[in-house]
């Protein structure tokens, strides 16, 4: 095995942007552990993330344990640190025996895809070029190898299993009981989450099509998660280069530096160079899953001529991505011919690529896109490898001016049909959604998704709140996201602070992920799902009893929490200090409030006292001498 | 005059932190003029921010207008080229001849608080003094001079007329009447914003207590402004230095600062050293009203120890303060004795400051707080000088756990009896609240706060919609403050990256100011309040226009979004360019989406002629040539 510092250089030779072991290894989070939940089976083996707190100390001087704080851990092997990382290599196959012992799906000796057969010997793009040894797989002919066929079929998966216990947490433990229970009921507006997930639940929620599993067959080193409203709200990042900007090093280091800050799922937006190799990289590595917008790639084997697009281009791209293992594809299939002139008196047009693109498609050829009349042919090939229907929402207001009108709810009535389609093919199938939406208009938009759409998982972009600010769109879209989150959206799209204005960097990328960690967890709370609220129960303890270190542990991000507080108070023996730099040692309203905690029970110990001192006075009060009386009475 | 270099000078070398012309000028805002619009009076002159835009270029070669943008403007003259600065002298008293002509109010010899009589001779203060030439005043005896007493009486004020223009910032214009109706109807949950705001509904309102009006006699260089439901949602930006950080300089810079990114009031919360001195130089260069917790000051006259606290302390700092010109107190006269015993079991406690130290005191003298008492004899003060109450929230909740729990309620309740005390007295009044809320409990805070205080106008921190993200918690709240603006909170008092981990410094108030910002306008926009969306809407036609300076011009932070796009668009080309580097040059959706918004119209005139074509060939098509009957039909 070569080294990892050579591994990266092979990378950043052929790029010139650097990616080392030395980086990944800052990406630890501190006082945490790895631990692993074992499942039915030996090869189920669920990481979570363990943050370690530190004791409280009583004011009696003894001590009180604080048991660790669990979080969904979406970093895979690189927050491990037994793992030995080999970028060239990718990520280990942790799904491939469970896909092969189902005996339904089977390697093929060379992709299917002409583009790839053609481009593996394409000696050009030999710098660029991952290698895998892994041959793609495709179901066998005549089977159906989705999750949501398994599911209808009342099997239950190593994979379902998987999520179940990844969703839990372990906090059905019975002595987590009592402190999952400290928490706000909830609002879920009509959801029906469990108190504990269950792997029946899980296969319950795909059968009915209101959770997916994206997972393709071909990219088994991703661990397993669900999108459905019963279940935590999960959070996508897009990454991606374009034709100005970004390198191959670049998107492998976003993909794993937006894992590490929260990432349920990726979408590599490529539209530049070499959209092929970087996908390979990123999908090697990646240990979520990933998804893409096929119609960018095919648009730029055209020459990016939208008019010249054809079906068996199209064909041939699907087929290539899904055999490299892309877990979701967004299709536009619901721009239809008739929607397009709803757009025409809109302030923003259609501001979807994927939408425009295909618009101007339906336009040049006057009839329905390819995408609509082949919808049943698309099912065939996501069904052979089982790939999720993202259905994109070509038609999404661009702003708040254009938010639930005629085109945008034309095209949701569209997807919920082609969702009836793509559940006939038992292939799982989610919805996208805005974009630009006034927070009065967000909930409409997700009453309409569940009533069109059959509940079918809704998977928004923010939706922004207000045009106004662009370079704090990550704000303004974590606003419509955690009110959207919290009426049902399954998935939330993250938006970052570049957005309408360039690229995302690695700075941005966590930006937006904190934005959207941050909104996706008060969607949890305001839902009411089970043990949400532990962490924040956990955080305000620790904040409570001054303990500095568990606080900046317990942090979303820990270093800026840790760097923020050391900016005015850096000393070792501030992290320790009873008060911080806001309120100063004699203001702060902690100290005083344990105070008062400490006086309340002293003063009711003292009421009682004074209480029998009174009576003891109406009695005479003989054994008191007047100056002690005195005393007694002072606080009464 | 002195220069104002030499100005910044004497402050700083006070201090050792320096404020020069140079820094001020530095906040003047791209493509913008002051604009000022007169009243029914010369001296009633409102200034506005006027955004100039370019003309959208059409596709036939022509140019569009496009009208320039008014926003609301906080900044005061300090956004004003024609302003000479003086920080020494502080800005004009632009409502002194209001304050005078109504000849119910009188200039005092001197101070009438005790504490600043003598600290006017302590010559240890001398270096950070500010020396103001202009005498306190007072009520004459008998006389009732606030605005909720004019408003009652029927009189509208020149500050009401002031309002009223600054609030429909000239929208009224027939001119602007179809732009003004291109938007969202809103939903305002029964509140009551008219189509323009007249003097009259300003009177109103103020004379209902639905909203205030916070101008002490004694800071007329405040331009007037409101807080009500009816009203653009205004922002609260808290300054302040502590013990343990921060100086004079520091903070008259936070203020202006705090001012140019929008803050409609800011509160000073100094605690540490100086707090006299510091408070003249904010409120004499202060363009906004001033807001204080006049307990902090009181308590450090007594060493810190919340024990010692007296009425006749207390008293004479509410003097101090209000003769200096602050407009308004935050006072914790809700934590009553009973409610103490309701926070013991909390996770956090009492997190308020004042809160927590009248807690102390009434455990400490086991009897209801002198600000409970004494609240007649407050009100009695507050009337002599036009300050309004800020009821403050001392058991509002500092964690999602202690939500909406019995002692938050308890203390609501008892504020809403002040109230009424107050209106007796006819002294403005608002209300705050919390605090941390998840989301689901956020509109039971505004449903509570409407009922029991009587549509007193609520001012919230926040809320924090959940608890681990320290660091980001002007996100947590922004999504808070953004939802409880939209069910009708008036005032939204922002959140900085740094709560709970350290004071603030420039950075971080203006992010902060930035958040909330967002939150007050897209909570407007979801109120429907009239023109709000006009913003929007000029910077998305700039968008999908590609009129990338109009873009940075109109966003709330122009710097930002010019930086952001040049970080991968640098060249001064590409502000013109047809894309952006999110999708470059092929892929651009606004680019494609214009071509199918020309392609439609095209299409339109084609649909027509095939139809021609197929009437003709119904009837023989005998003048078509084979080839051109194929052609024409082509794209049927």
């Amino acid at each position: 095995m070569a080294s990892a510092n050579n591994n990266s250089t092979d990378i950043a030779s052929s790029t010139g942007s650097p990616l080392t072991q030395a980086q990944l290894d800052r990406l630890s989070y501190p006082a945490s552990s790895k631990v692993y939940i074992t499942g039915s089976r030996a090869d189920i083996k669920v990481g979570v993330r363990e943050i370690e707190l530190t004791p409280t100390q009583l004011t009696n001087g003894e001590t009180e344990y604080n048991p660790p704080v669990r979080v969904y851990d979406m970093s895979g092997p690189y927050s491990d640190p037994a793992f030995t990382l080999d970028l060239t290599r990718g990520l280990p196959a942790l799904r491939q025996g469970w896909i092969e012992e189902r005996a339904d799906s089977q390697a093929l000796h060379q992709p299917s895809s002409h583009f790839s057969q053609t481009r593996e010997v394409d000696l050009r793009y030999e710098p660029w070029r991952m290698k895998v040894e892994r041959k793609p797989r495709c179901a066998m002919p005549g089977k159906n190898i989705t999750q949501l066929h398994y599911a209808r079929m009342g099997i239950i998966t190593p994979e379902m299993e998987y999520i179940a216990i990844r969703e839990n947490l372990g906090l059905t433990e019975p002595s987590l009981e009592e402190a999952v229970r400290q928490q706000h009921p909830g609002h879920s507006w009509g959801a029906s989450i469990p108190a504990a997930i269950t792997p029946e639940f899980v296969r319950s929620e795909v059968a009915r099509g209101r959770a997916v599993i994206p997972n393709n067959i071909n990219h088994p080193e991703s661990e397993p998660m669900i999108i459905g409203r019963n279940f935590r709200t999960k959070v996508n990042a897009n990454i991606g280069n374009s034709a100005i900007t970004s390198s191959i090093a670049d998107e492998v280091e976003k993909l794993v530096w937006a894992t590490h800050w929260g990432a349920d799922t990726i979408m590599d937006l490529s539209t530049g160079q070499n959209i092929h190799e970087t996908r390979e990289w990123i999908l090697r590595n990646s240990p979520v899953p990933v998804g893409t917008v096929p119609l960018y790639q095919a648009l730029e084997k055209c020459g990016g001529v939208a008019e010249d697009l054809t079906w068996e281009l199209f064909r041939d791209t699907l087929i290539e991505q899904a055999e490299q293992g892309v877990d979701y594809f967004t299709i536009h299939a619901g721009v239809r011919l008739a929607h397009i002139p709803l757009t025409a008196k809109r302030v923003t047009g259609i501001v979807s690529r994927g939408g425009s693109i295909m618009a101007k498609w339906c336009l040049a050829h006057h009839q329905e896109s390819f995408l609509y009349s082949h919808f049943e042919d698309i099912c065939e090939i996501m069904k052979a490898y089982d790939v999720c229907f993202s259905l994109g929402d070509g038609l999404r207001p661009g702003s708040i001016a254009d938010a639930n009108d005629a085109a945008q709810f034309a095209e949701l009535r569209t997807l919920g049909e082609l969702t009836q389609i793509a559940w006939k093919h038992d292939v799982q199938t989610f919805i996208e959604g805005p974009g630009h939406v006034p927070m009065h208009m967000i909930k409409e938009n997700m009453d309409e998704q569940l009533k069109h759409c059959q509940e079918a998982p809704f998977y928004t972009l923010g939706p922004l709140t207000t045009d106004i600010a662009p370079g704090y769109d990550h704000i303004t879209s974590g606003i419509g996201a955690a009110m959207i989150g919290w009426y049902g959206c399954a998935m939330l799209c993250y938006v970052t602070p570049k957005e309408h204005l360039g690229l995302p960097n690695k700075e941005d990328v966590k930006q937006g992920m904190m934005a959207y960690r941050i909104a996706a967890h008060a969607a949890d709370l305001a839902k009411g799902h089970p043990g949400a609220q532990l962490h924040d129960n956990a955080m305000s303890k620790a904040r409570f009893e001054f303990r500095w270190q568990d606080q900046f542990n317990l942090a979303l991000d820990p270093e800026t929490a840790r760097a923020y507080h050391d900016e005015t108070m850096p000393k070792e023996g501030h992290k320790v200090a009873h008060f911080c730099s806001m309120c100063g040692p004699k203001f702060c309203s902690m100290k005083i409030s344990q105070e008062v905690r400490d006086a309340a029970a002293a003063d009711e110990a003292q009421q009682a006292m004074v209480e029998k001192a009174r009576e003891f006075r109406q009695q005479g009060s003989e054994i008191y001498h007047p100056a002690s009386k005195g005393e007694a009475l002072d606080n009464a």
